[in-house]
């Protein structure tokens, strides 16, 4: 069932697009840090695929881990839990990977997510971002879920172009190159 | 075969509801908790999804730990054992995770769970509940068990809404959103 | 092969009764304690369903530790197992779980169990006792054995009800709904 | 390939009987005992019963180590293995239980095994000897091998009592209800 | 996808060649060291063949450690992670042995490598350069993607040798036999 | 491809004989030793009889060590891995036994193995040499890889006799019983 965005700003929450045989859908990654033995748990029926591009998310935080303030012993001294709802639902594939990397990076770093903001792509241990597919699907949904901007891969833009621009109205798309980039338009900024 | 009510409140064990090919049922969900070294253990004949379930359960009791006064060190020096009898029963699906959640903080905080209430929702990583199926075969079945209030997720309101007024008569339906509100219901106010 | 009932009342070995297609058999638990580290064993091709039963009842033990002087410790300092010979024959189901309970609370307290009881239950993580199946079947294996006493859940009362007088003749059956019960009956007290 | 019984009395090795639908075999089981963490090692190719009936006899050595003057914290300190060669054949069932556990109390407490003994029997966790199949062509195949002594398990001496005259002629065979009279058959008394 | 070569000179990046049904394609290894316990991580739908390659890589790199100034503890104290994207393809076989082993000692000792350079070959434990498939399609695949050198098997000298002079025109092809001539071809000498 | 006899003595390579449904062959085991915790690792796509193999070379190693000089320790303190190139080609079966025992030997002792030497053989847990399959070809790959002397399990000399005088021209066979005797052959004496 299609969700609406989120009504404000959370830590630890972020809209992801997913695309299946029946459509675009809207998915919200939920990721919880607690004082643990550096334990990382995944949840919500992921796919190795989506198991793996989690594992590549959080090496790359831990390999930037100094740039955001973070404790050179965190990734030791806390549990690291994603889950994705609905949990009877299987899902897979790399596109999940920016979007389960920027709530892993907010709920560490406690610096909430914007609500309006849904994002797809694959990500890289180094932080590069890579194409995905179903780009026009995705997009629908985010339109019917009322997210505002959209962050894709910038060699997904030649697909974007391609969309209809009826489609696009009233949404806006940036295309990242980066993780730095991707974290950059989708934190709130602390004051 | 079906069970009544428990006829006094108790620590740890919750009423859910379950809804299979031949109808709705209750199971009564069970959890121990032991001094030990952080183990968590499923038993019952537990899908993939259910146990993912717990899981995302424990994670979120985790999470608002301070608020219901459990020691920062509690999951390291105790062992959680949930178990659904009737073990030789294969159990699946996402729909006891509000029942399984509630009877993990009814035992690690010691606080009764009412016997006359039953439950059934998807919990997720941040407590929100989220819609299930099978709602009218459910609350036949708890009605057959002599259940006076049922606690489903306001996500399925319509649901209820569609099911004939004889069938609710004589039982509480209560719509929940979060599993703060869940836990306001359940739980057997400490004196 | 039936075996006979022990001779004499033995610690940490109690008389089980299954039911397979080809009726009734009587089997024998046996649990071995040592000093270790807390490893818990289960041999004798025993299934998944089985296991649960067993892990159900080290957690149901646990539980009531203090009020049958067991050590706080106990469970860290020593290893438990769990052998049902024949071993080259696959055993599966929940009856077994009271008296597997037995066996392993007379190997820990180091009480002998009554030679001439027979018990058939599934155990809750609470220690409550539910109803299983092939009551008839496993009775004719108790006499066959010279069982004396067999212990049923209370909820299987109809079901031997409907047993012909001739069977039961010479064995006496009691009704149990908690495992406290099961252990009045069934461990030797000691003087 | 037939092998003739051991030309000496060896510490952890003991000659077992095999049975396949090709006949009966023997099979020399080696036991290595070594410093170590208390890792317990099966090698050559063993079936599950096989390795759960290893388990049974180490658990009862644990159990009687008292009575062998085996040092409370050998197990924790020392590695075991196992290995049944011709490596490649697979090898089941419960009939190596005692064989099996001999080599390892040879091996543990250094006493040599009699070179001109062979055995089969299935043990159980308080190390009785329970009966076992094919004893006919287990008992030629000791014969071709030049076995002087077989023991089997007293249950079988109804199958014993129907192999014909000549096949057990210069062949003694010894009925064994319990590991103890076992060792004591087949360990070399120390001097 | 095609992709360019690195504009620049990158740690722990080594551009490998893959060989499909489809034709000859480049994949860009990524490897990240982190402050860690040793943990060795592989991701990117790695095949058993290849994850074995990169293990024996590892372990050519721990016994020449010495030589490239690597502490003697560095793999107790540091994690390391190789991920090859795109994610969701299925990757298998030794050829990628010597790419990864570059991309590992690369990553350790923070030497960049040529970003115009990229290589074929198994490795072996000792480090020697072993000869594999698809020359032909890997070498078109690394003209496409702007590469300058390519670095190959010297036991696969004959199959370059087979190739048309116009495929190899403007490319380098240069013939390893152990990985002490790989390193000294890719990674950029320290200042 | 077959591949010559290496041109000088080295530590920790071994050439064993492999044979398969296209002919012999030979390959080259490598084993490298490192500083670690005891960690014993197997790569090369082999099968569970050849891991098994591997596994009790290891443990006869242990047994006989004070012999060899080796510290008590040693077996904690270093990790140990066997690697055997071709990586894409499944191996398996015992027959490997002896020739992975002298690799790790030589690697553990820091003696060379004679480089024109070959071997094929089960070897037990202590120490024996049992026969295996295909001898004559693989005295045919041994002879096209340039070996001078192969060592065969004593139990297969009838299989040697019964070769033809040709394909024994000019490579020596000797005949081993025991991994005491293949190492004295094997093993390049330090000076
Ligand atoms: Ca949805
Ligand atoms: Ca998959
Ligand atoms: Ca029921
Ligand atoms: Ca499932
Ligand atoms: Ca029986
Ligand atoms: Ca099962
Ligand atoms: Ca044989
Ligand atoms: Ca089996
Ligand atoms: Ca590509
Ligand atoms: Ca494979
Ligand atoms: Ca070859
Ligand atoms: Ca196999």
């Amino acid at each position: 069932s299609f969700q609406r965005a989120n009504t404000k700003d959370e830590v630890g929450i972020v809209r992801g697009l997913a695309w299946t045989s029946v459509g675009g859908d809207t998915l919200q990654i939920e990721v919880n840090v607690m004082p643990g033995k550096g334990k990382f748990e995944l949840t919500g029926q992921l796919g190795d695929v989506m198991k793996e591009s989690a594992r590549a998310g959080i090496s790359f935080i831990r390999s930037v881990s100094r740039k955001y303030g973070i404790e050179p012993d965190y990734f030791d001294k806390n549990d690291i839990h994603i889950h994705i709802p609905e949990g009877a639902v299987p899902k897979d594939g790399p596109s999940a990977g920016i979007t389960m990397a920027t709530a892993m990076l907010s709920a560490i770093t406690d610096q909430p997510v914007r609500a309006d903001v849904a994002m797809t792509g694959e990500i890289t241990l180094r932080g590069r971002v890579l194409p995905i597919g179903g780009l026009k699907e995705k997009i629908l949904a985010a339109k019917t879920a009322k997210i505002k901007l959209v962050l894709v891969p910038k060699q997904n833009k030649k697909d974007v172009e391609e969309i209809a621009a009826e489609i696009l109205e009233g949404i806006e798309v940036k295309f990242m190159d980066t993780m730095e980039e991707v974290l950059e338009e989708a934190l709130v900024q602390k004051a």
